[in-house]
């Protein structure tokens, strides 16, 4: 899986959102992380484990404590390829508007020949 | 499914990561969106249903062809997301720039005492 569909799909989850913006906020040890989610710790480290695998997130142990944090850039490249396509997207709109404008100009044009 | 969940889902494809840039520059008939793809229309057809279900492509059939183009506001909820995130995590690295350097401050005070 490439990059960004490895990134798309890890945001894709409801959990895995929450879990990010509360990392937005500062690092957070996985037991703290799944209770305010509410989950069972089994089946929280599978999101884990995507939010890693799509390079979102970095955990590491210390002692018997799992901390994670999000990783600096993690959401970059996602924000970047929205970004990019709303501007295609939007000076195109823009043309067509410009196009529709010189459209009526010339039909007012004729209308008062 | 909620709606954001739908929208990166549908992002975290290439192929209709690319049908929806190619869309972004104008609205396209299926069959010429499946021939840049080099795809059997039935497999290209599950992409599609992917795109106007997360509603981020409308397609409307006009005789023999099937016409796509991206909705206004397409990406709009995504591209808010990761820019909220990004902000609340830009912030809290800033504060924590500005606590480094408080801390330095008050280190190089003590050393000059």
């Amino acid at each position: 899986m490439a990059y960004l569909d490895r990134v798309f799909h890890c945001l894709s989850d409801g959990t895995r959102r929450a879990v990010i913006a509360q990392l937005a906020s500062g690092p957070a040890s996985v037991g703290e992380l799944a209770r305010r989610h509410h989950m069972a710790l089994p089946s929280f480290m599978k999101h884990i484990r995507v939010l890693e695998e799509s390079e979102v997130v970095i955990s590491r142990k210390t002692g018997r404590v799992r901390m994670c944090q999000l990783r600096p850039d993690a959401l970059t490249a996602a924000q970047g390829w929205l970004e990019r396509e709303r501007r295609v997207w939007e000076t195109r709109l823009d043309q067509l508007d410009s196009f529709i404008e010189t459209l009526s100009e010339k039909e007012n044009a004729r209308g008062n020949r």
